[in-house]
C-alpha cells in the first residue's frame, strides 16, 4: 500500500522549522511494509490544502496529514478534510473529558476554541494524545484512508508509535522486524568488504549498511509470516556478522556509544574521571546527559592551557617542553594524573589540535592523542582525523569512549 | 513571484535524513520578495519526477529542484529536467576543468561518470560549486524558470548564498533587508507587551518576534526601493527597541549568546575558568567551539560529587552540610574557589538539580544556582527552571553566560 505524507503549516513554507515530522513518519513506514513515493507540504490555506489532499488521494492509498490541529482559526486541517470528504464534525465526549482534565491538571484556562480540538469527522477512529490537547484520528471513505496527526514533534512521535504503527500494521497484516547492529572503529567500506557475501546472499533477511560519524550501522530486516517469530531468522545472521566484526560491535539496538559506555560503567560499578583538552568538556557534557551518571562520573577537568595541565593534572614540565602538550606522553600523564587526583577507577584524557589554527607540519590539525589510565594498565592512542573542528572534537570523544568500552569489557589493549 | 521547492531523493522518502535543504531555501525566499505555497518531495524515479516537475511548473513561476546531481545512475534530476524541457545536455568546459582540478587536488581518481556532472541543459546559467564536484544551474523556458542545486547541505547552502539569492533578486528587483535583534532574560510576551505600539504601528519596517530557548529574537525587515539604503530606515526602529529593552539585548546579528560572550572575553583580554556541576562540561564545551578561545578559557572543572567540590574547588564542609551542594552559598564558593585556583579574571559556577531524579520538596528539579566571581565582585543567582534535563542544563548555561556578559559590560549586578 502507498502512503503519502502531507505536511500542513506556513512555518514549513517559510523555513522556520525543519520538517522532522515527515522524516519520522517516513522512517517507520518500511517496518509495516508500506511504500511512499511522494510527500507534499502546503500552508494553512483551505483552497491549496484541498488541492493537495485531492492529488495525494488520487495516487496513494493512505494520506497522512500532519499539523494544523491547534485551537486557533489558522488551524484548519481537520475542517478542510471534513469538507473534502463531505462529513460533519462531531464532538467526541471521551476526548473532551481528556482535554479538560489535561488543561485543569496544568492549571490552564479552557477557552471555547479548545473544544474545536475534540471534534472529529464522523466515523473517525480517534488516536488519543497523551502529550497535548489535540487527538489525531484515522478514517476511511470510498476505499481511501486518511490519517491526521498533531504537528508538535513530541506529540507526533508518541502518537506514531502508539497509534499509527498498529493501525498501519492492521491494514497490511505485514510485519517487518528490524534489528540494528552498531559498530565503531571500522569504516563502511571495510565492513561491507568483510561482509560481502552476507550483504549479497541473504534470502529473507536483508542487511543494509548506514554510515554515521566514525561509526557504521547494519540494519537487519525480515518480513514475518503470520505467527512467525523474528529471532530464529535474525539470530544466525547476527552471529555470522559477529564472527567477522564482533570486536567492533558496540550495540544491538538504538543506544549511542556514549550511552553504552555510561551504562557499562554503572553496571560494573566503576567510577570515571576525565581530563579533556581539545574536546573541552564535550565528553563530560555528553556523559552527564545520562540520568543516574553522577554516581559514576566523579569529576572532569578541562585543561586547555599548559598551566592547567601542570597544575591540575601534574603533567611534568619535561614532557610539556620535550614532547609538547599534543603528544602520547602528555595524554598518558594527563590520564594518570587525573586518575590519581580524583581517586576514580578509570581516567580518560584527550589532547590534540582541533583546528582550524594551531597546526604545524609535524603536528597538523587533526592530530589527537587519547589516553586511558585504569587499575590494570595505561594506554594512549594516536589519531589522525580529518574534517572541521567540531568533527575532530566529536571523533576524539568517540575514540576515547571506545577505548574505555574495550577496557571495561576486558579486551586486550595496547598503545597504537 | 512564486517559488516551489522540489526535493529529489529516495533517502527523504525513507526518512533517512531530514529535509534541511528545503528549510534553508525556504527561509531565504522572503528576503528577495518571493512567495512559496507548495513544496514537493519525490524519489529517484524519472516518471514520478516528471509528474512532480510538471505540477510545480503549472502553478509556480520558479521551480527549485534539489538533489540527484551525483555521478551515479541513480542521480537523474538533470537528465529528467532536460527531457521535460526537451533540451540536450552539453558539457561545459569551465565546469569540466574545475571538476578535474577539484578531484586532483584531493588525490581522487576521475572516473567516466564524473563527466556526467559537468554537462548541463542547453542555455543553462551555471552556478559553480566551490565545495564539491556538481555545479548547479538555472534556466528559463517559455516563461518558467528552473533551478537545480546539489543535495549535500554544505554544498547547497553555499550555492544558495553565492548564486541563488543574487539570481532571484535579479528577477524581482526587490530587496528586502532584515536585521535581527537577540534578547536574553526577557520572555516573548513581556517583550511583545513592552513593544506593543512598535509591533503594530510600523509603516515600512515590519517587526516580527521569534521565541527560542530562553531567548527572543526580533526580526526587523524593510523592502527597499531602487537605490535606497537600509540603515536610515532600520536604525530609528532599533533605537526605539533599545530604549525599551536595551538591557536584554545581547546581539544585533546572527551570533549565539555563547559566541557573543566568547568574543567579548577575547576583546577585553579577560580570562575565564569554569566550575560546573549540573551542566557537566556543557559551558566549557560550547565555549571551546569558538576558535581562538584557548587564550581566554584557562580551565574548567566538572565537579559532580561533593568530594570534587571540596577537593578541587575548596567548597567548605560547613556549606555542603548546612546549605547543601545546591545552594547560593555553594555556587558562590565554587566560583570563588575556582577563580583562586585557576588565577583567571572571572570564574563561573553552576550547581543545580537537572532531574529527572534528585528533586525534593525544598529543592525541586529545576532549582539551579549560577555564580560569578570577578575582580570587583561575586554574585549568585537562583533560577527556577522547567522542562526536561537537557532544557534545564541549557538554560542554566545560558543564564551563567549572560551573567558574565553583563559583568564584562560593566552592568551593575546583584544577587537575585
Amino acid at each position: 500500500m502507498k502512503v503519502e505524507i502531507v505536511s500542513v503549516g506556513t512555518e514549513l513554507l517559510m523555513g522556520q522549522i525543519a520538517n522532522t515530522d515527515a522524516q519520522y513518519i517516513a522512517s517507520r513506514l518500511g517496518e509495516v511494509g508500506m511504500d511512499s513515493f511522494f510527500q507534499q507540504t502546503v500552508g494553512d490555506n483551505q483552497a491549496r490544502l484541498l488541492q493537495t489532499i485531492d492529488l495525494a488521494a488520487s495516487r496513494s492509498d493512505i494520506v497522512v496529514l500532519t499539523g494544523g490541529l491547534g485551537p486557533t482559526p489558522d488551524d484548519l486541517t481537520k475542517e478542510t478534510l471534513a469538507k473534502y470528504l463531505d462529513l460533519p464534525l462531531r464532538e467526541d465526549p471521551a476526548s473532551r473529558r481528556a482535554m479538560e482534565a489535561w488543561m485543569r491538571g496544568r492549571g490552564r484556562q479552557i477557552t471555547p476554541n479548545n473544544y474545536k480540538q475534540v471534534a472529529f469527522p464522523e466515523g473517525a477512529l480517534i488516536f488519543p494524545n497523551e502529550r497535548g490537547t489535540a487527538p489525531g484520528f484515522a478514517l476511511e471513505k470510498d476505499g481511501k484512508r486518511f490519517v491526521v496527526l498533531p504537528g508538535p514533534p513530541n506529540e507526533l512521535t508518541h502518537m506514531v508509535d502508539r497509534s499509527l504503527m498498529p493501525y498501519l500494521q492492521g491494514l497490511t497484516g505485514e510485519k517487518i522486524v528490524s534489528r540494528t547492529l552498531k559498530f565503531f572503529g571500522i569504516g563502511e567500506s571495510a565492513l561491507a568488504y568483510a561482509l560481502d557475501e552476507l550483504l549479497q546472499g541473504q534470502d529473507r533477511v536483508t542487511v543494509a549498511p548506514y554510515a554515521g560519524l566514525g561509526e557504521v550501522s547494519l540494519r537487519l530486516s525480515v518480513k514475518l509470516l503470520e505467527g512467525e517469530e523474528a529471532a530464529p531468522l535474525l539470530d544466525p545472521v547476527e552471529q555470522k556478522i559477529r564472527d567477522v566484526a564482533g570486536q567492533y560491535l558496540y550495540e544491538v539496538g538504538k543506544r549511542s556509544l556514549p550511552e553504552v559506555v555510561g551504562s557499562l560503567l554503572l553496571e560494573k560499578g566503576c567510577t570515571l574521571a576525565l581530563a579533556e583538552s581539545c574536546t573541552g568538556g564535550m565528553i563530560a557534557s555528553e556523559r552527564v546527559a545520562l540520568p543516574g551518571i553522577s554516581a559514576a562520573l566523579l569529576e572532569g577537568v578541562v585543561c586547555y592551557s599548559n598551566q592547567a595541565k601542570r597544575h591540575r593534572l601534574g603533567v611534568s614540565e619535561e614532557t610539556l617542553q620535550q614532547e609538547g602538550a599534543v603528544s602520547r606522553a602528555c595524554a598518558l600523564e594527563m590520564a594518570q594524573g587525573e586518575r590519581r587526583a580524583s581517586g576514580a577507577d578509570y581516567a580518560l584524557s584527550v589532547t590534540g589540535i582541533a583546528g582550524p589554527d594551531g597546526g604545524t607540519e609535524q603536528k597538523p590539525v587533526g592530530l589527537v592523542y587519547v589516553g586511558l589510565a585504569g587499575p590494570a594498565l595505561s594506554v594512549a592512542r594516536e589519531l589522525r582525523l580529518g574534517g572541521d573542528r567540531q568533527r575532530i572534537r566529536r571523533l576524539s570523544m568517540l575514540n576515547a569512549l571506545d577505548l574505555l568500552r574495550r577496557a571495561l569489557l576486558g579486551q586486550a589493549l595496547q598503545d597504537a
